[in-house]
Formats: structure tokens, C-alpha cells, sequence
């Protein structure tokens, strides 16, 4: 197998891009990021997306952004995986790379959610969950999360406060990214106030409805060892993924995300590193129970004590392990399909040494998660220079 | 890279299933193939598929399709290449085991489209055309299939007695098929007097709307041979994908199918064959042009010489080609995203020599290409025993 690169990383700004098509955002993050590989296409295109079938009316994705972004001619497809979608795409483009199959490939992340109407994108966002025995019965994701918050409250004695750490430490980040959808610091009690949208989670806890698009260029090692660039290349040292069931009553454990461990574990073992090794931590922190959830599975903290690591301050940038660098999905923002792709450039921007005001010092070994709805898919990948 | 075979095999009849789910029509057609293969279960789970989100209310059929299946925890995800769904899926399972990341994967095409209202259907249909300047204006698959067949007869002077010759093939390969949605023969006449859907595109010219599931396990060539199956493994030699523009207008000349012939003449060249080699190609006959078009893109008739091919017999079962042998598009049925395995997985039946009534002598090299829209995406697959 193939050593694999990332050579080159391009992003938009999260917010609402009114001005702007799906097309217009993707062509722009893949043009940035050829340019910041130095390279002027590639073989092959995967496209990490989840609604643009419900929500801009358009599949195809895969032929119709290779050709509008100039790249005509070349393998193109996407990938979905719920809000995993862009990690599941960096999966197919890292075998592409391992396997031989190709030497330069394009992996993008993207998500236009705000043209459409609130309730068609909340009907959107439902459709990773099981429908069956969820969606159909109007359980949103938000209130998903409120019953895993409010039983974790209930279990581990966690507190509101507790939760609004997350929320600080990721809008305290996002005001050094200037890709931010948020790039204000918000104070405990802005979160203590905010509204509700299924208690005990509030506006404050989750993430946003915005537009994105982020895009890596991937390349063998001995490639981009080869190519003289301007910046160190960034190697995937793991890369796995693993499911659990969609719906939250049928998993052993409603407050342990075990696909989240599951991949996490293997992520160690191929990279060959322990958490102890791990410099920061990308994780999906769509609402504050994903996040502590998140930190349990990987074994960042121990069973119930991830709100408590939160409080602690253990997740900022001078912390034990810092989460959610470049704001996370609750500042940065989490355009669904496209944050995959986000979280992992954020990591290579961090050991490339270039996250600016958010640079975290010792950066050598980064890790991103990237999770599908509540917990049934989990995608992880460790990188490092 | 590692060599890549297919050693199982399943699929459920096409037709309308009115009684089973989506889940519960991919669980029959993975345990079938799992079977097949005198294995339990596999690392991974790479499910073709377009329309879930649209049709059935359901994405991340990834997590939840494995889970219903046994197989929780594994790794699996979704690939979307519009009604190339399916092989993109496969292309996602071949560099799967080709790189090593994983020994034994499952890959899955399913549809499920009766479920939903015909004008829901054809809305997601028109999802794999560019929306901006194709499907916004209202023109179906159906009459861009129209536009192509009016512009060739012209051209070249072909005949509906020529394009009648498509159809009444795939009805005849239909009869000898178990698995097909339409197992009657048809004469000219049926077709010279169908109701036309878009003239001259008609009812009998035109693949139905239904419900299908097809799967796939593959593994090294190296496990296949240690694994003493009682049917023979099937290589999968050439494995490639290629784009063009989604919008017919915007292509260089709309009656060349460009991404099917750099698809097949990069699959010819990895599998060292030409076209002379193939003894029989599965091909994406949606509707009589494609499979004109499809056999002149890939160097089995010259150019404007498709649909003459076809009105000579040279794609019977005993023909100079044969094509849709076990029903095609046409008569088998196209569930969308299940196509595209559906294909492969009948080549494979060939190769085996288990094609019943429809067995082809001296099956040794066989060749599947699916097609996304009217061309945006072509993906094939060369197999050989």
C-alpha cells in the first residue's frame, strides 16, 4: 500500500452564501487548493455531500464539478455517509492513492443548505437518521442529541455549565480563523441563556445551517516528497472508518459511540500512536453531548468525565487535548457534507505550522473524527509532518 | 496493487416490490451473495444508490444497511454517480481490497422506486441532469433520450425498425432470466406501435421504473484461489471511470458518448484486451440510443453504425457481440443505482457459465459499462475467468 500525502488544501469561508451556487463554492475551494499544491488538475475527483439531492435539487455532482471547475474528463463520484460524507470521500480518495490506482486526486467537501427553506433543511438533516424508527415518528436531530444530553446529565451529574465550555472554547477559536462562519467569543451565560430548540440543547449548543466547500489535494509520499512545495507535505498515517446502529435505542450504549471507538482504535493501531501522542483533536462537535461523547470514545477522557475535561479547559489551544481549533463545527461551522474535509484540512493547517493566532504550539500529530448523525457512522484519520 | 476477484454473488428479482422496504431488499440481495461466496461476513460495505434520499425518505444507507444486515461496525458508505451508481460503488470496492486497507468487501446497488409517486420518480430522475440548463426547464431523461435518437436518425439515416431491434433483444434475453422484471418476448410490431413517451423515444424503448438489489464480494485474486470455491472466481481486470459534460448541449458533439470511450479504452488498456477480445458487454441500454451510442463509444460499431449492428443481429446471444444478455436495462429492469451491479454481476454469471437458457459459448472476457444521465459519468468493468 501506497504512503499517501495531502500537498495541497483550499476552503471558502463558512457562512450563507447567497450570491453563490453549490458549482461556484466547490469550483473555488478545488481552485485553491491546485493552487496551493501547485499542480493544475488531477485524476480523479471524490465529492463528499449529503443534500444536494433534497436540497438543490442536483446528484451527479461528481461529473457536473469536475467539468464546471475545468477538470472535464477525469473519474469523478460522490460519497455520502451523513454528516460524514467529506471523511468517507477522504477514504475513497486515500485508496485511490494507496492502491495505484491514481497518483493525484481531489477530494472535496460541500454543502449549500441555505437556500432552501428551514423546515426542508431540518427534513434534510433527519434523513440520517433511522426513518423508520425515528425520523417518521418527528424526532429532529437536535432532539436526538437532547436525549443523549439530558440522560448523560442524568447518568454523570454533568452540568449546563459544563456544556457551555464547548461552546466557549469553539467560538473563542473561531475568532482567529478567518474562515469562521463566527468570529465572535461568546461568555458562559450567553450560552445559559440562549434559546431552547429541544431541551436541554439550545441555540448556543448547536451547530448552524450555513454553506461551505473545502478541498485537499492527496498525492503518494514519494510524490510529494519529489515535488518541491513550499510547505511541508502532511502524511495520512491512519485512516478507517466503522458504523453502529443508526438508530440510538438499538445500541448497546446510548452514551457510548461505539463506532467512534471502534475506528478510533484502528486509527491508533495503523498510525501507531497512542491518544498520549495525539497534539489536537478535530471532532464532531455538531451539539456539546457529540463532543464529550467524542472525547470518551477515543479515549480522551474517561467514561462520563468529557463534559468535565471541557470544563476544566482541558480542550483549549494550551490544553491537554485541544478540540475544535479552528472554531469546530459550532463556530467554524458545519456545512454537513463539506465538514469532513474542513475538520482534516484544519489538522494539516496546524502541523503545516500556518493556524496563525489559533497555532497550536508541538504540532506533529493531529487527529480528525468526523461522525455520521447521532453515531452510526465514525471516520477518523491521523495525520502527521 | 492487488488483483482483484469476485467470489459471490446475489441479486433479488427486478420488478415492484410492493411488500418489502429498502433495507429489506438489500439484506436478501447481500446475504445471497455472502452465500454464494461460502462467507459470513466481509470488513466493508460500499452501497450504490441514488435515490434513497429522494424517494424513500433515507440516507446514510451506509451504517443502516449493514446494520440490518448483520454486519454492524464494519465500514460502510454510500457512492452517488447518477444511474452509475452502482459501479461507482464497485470502483469504491475494488481499491478497497486492490490497496489492502481491506481482504473481503461487499458492494451493493439498490433501488427502491415504486414506492413513490410517478411524477416524484421522474423529478428524481432529472436529478442526475444539470439542473441550471436541463431539468429547470422541464425536460425529462426521457426527452433528452429523444433529442439524441431524433439528431442520430437524421444523421446517419436510422430507422425505428433499427431501434426496435435494441428492444426486442433484451426482451428475448429477458425470457431466459429468473431474476428479470420482464420475462415476454416482443416483435417489431409492439414496438413500431408503442405509446411514445417523447417521441420518437417510446414506452418499449424506454427501461421501467422498479425495485431491484444486487451485490458483489470481492477479494484478492490470492484469497479467492486459497479458498477452494466451488464455482470459479472472477477477475476483475479492468476497473476505470471517466466524465463529460452533464449538459448534452455542452458537449463536443452530443451524438459521441466521450466518457464511455475514454472509460473503455483505459479499461481495454489495463486488462490488455481489445475489443475483438470481449465476448460479451453488458451495456447501458436506459433507452435504444444509449446502446447505439454505448457500442460505437466503446469501438463495437463505427461511428452512426450502432443501431445498424443491432437490426443485423450482431447483438443476439450468438451475434458478433452480445449484449444485454440476460435482459438489459430494458427487460431485466434499471432500479437506478442497483444497475450498475447488476451488470457486472451478470457478466459474471457468464464467465461462470451458469447463464442458463442464456449462456453464451466461449464466455472467457466479458465487459460491463454503466452510464450516469445521457453521459456524464461512464464507469467499466472488464471481468475475465
Amino acid at each position: 500500500m501506497r504512503q499517501v500525502s495531502i500537498i495541497g488544501i483550499g476552503e471558502i469561508q463558512v457562512g450563507e452564501h447567497w450570491d453563490l451556487t453549490l458549482r461556484q463554492i466547490a469550483h473555488q475551494a478545488i481552485k485553491s487548493a491546485l493552487d496551493d499544491a501547485g499542480v493544475e488538475t488531477a485524476d480523479a475527483l471524490y465529492v463528499g455531500n449529503m443534500l444536494s439531492g433534497k436540497l438543490n435539487k442536483q446528484e451527479h455532482l461528481g461529473a457536473l464539478l469536475a467539468d464546471f471547475s475545468g477538470l472535464r474528463g477525469i473519474e469523478a463520484a460522490k460519497a455520502e455517509a451523513a454528516d460524514a460524507s467529506g471523511a468517507a470521500a477522504l477514504r475513497w480518495g486515500v485508496m485511490a492513492v494507496a492502491s495505484g490506482f491514481h497518483d493525484t486526486v481531489i477530494v472535496l467537501g460541500v454543502e449549500k443548505m441555505t437556500d432552501a427553506m428551514p423546515n426542508e433543511v431540518q427534513a434534510g438533516l433527519a434523513l440520517s437518521e433511522d426513518r423508520e424508527y425515528e425520523a417518521d415518528h418527528g424526532v429532529t436531530q437536535a432532539a436526538l442529541s437532547a436525549i443523549m444530553m439530558r440522560r448523560y446529565m442524568h447518568e454523570y451529574g454533568a452540568t449546563l455549565e459544563d456544556f457551555a465550555s464547548f461552546a466557549v472554547n469553539a467560538h473563542r477559536n473561531g475568532v482567529g480563523n478567518p474562515y469562521a462562519m463566527f468570529r465572535r467569543a461568546i461568555k458562559p451565560e450567553v450560552y445559559l441563556r440562549a434559546a431552547p430548540l429541544a431541551d436541554p440543547v439550545n441555540l448556543f449548543d448547536s451547530a448552524p445551517v450555513c454553506d461551505g466547500a473545502a478541498a485537499l489535494v492527496l498525492t503518494s509520499a514519494e510524490n510529494a516528497a519529489r515535488m518541491g512545495l513550499d510547505h511541508p507535505p502532511v502524511q495520512i498515517i491512519g485512516s478507517t472508518a466503522a458504523t453502529d446502529a443508526v438508530a440510538i435505542h438499538d445500541r448497546e450504549d446510548p452514551l457510548f459511540l461505539n463506532a467512534a471507538y471502534v475506528s478510533a482504535q484502528e486509527a491508533y493501531i495503523q498510525a501507531g500512536v497512542t491518544p498520549e501522542d495525539v497534539d489536537l483533536f478535530e471532532l464532531h462537535d455538531s451539539y456539546g453531548i457529540m463532543a464529550a461523547l467524542s472525547l470518551e470514545a477515543c479515549g480522551f477522557a474517561g467514561k462520563g468525565e468529557g463534559a468535565k475535561l471541557a470544563a476544566e479547559d482541558g480542550i483549549a489551544l494550551n490544553g491537554r487535548i485541544p478540540i475544535s481549533t479552528m472554531g469546530g463545527l459550532k463556530a467554524r461551522g458545519h456545512p454537513v457534507g463539506a465538514t469532513g474535509v474542513y475538520q482534516v484540512l484544519e489538522v494539516a493547517l496546524q502541523l503545516r505550522g500556518e493556524a496563525g493566532d489559533n497555532q497550536i504550539s508541538e504540532a506533529h500529530i493531529g487527529m480528525a473524527q468526523s461522525i455520521g448523525g447521532t453515531g452510526g457512522t465514525a471516520i477518523t484519520h491521523i495525520l502527521a509532518v
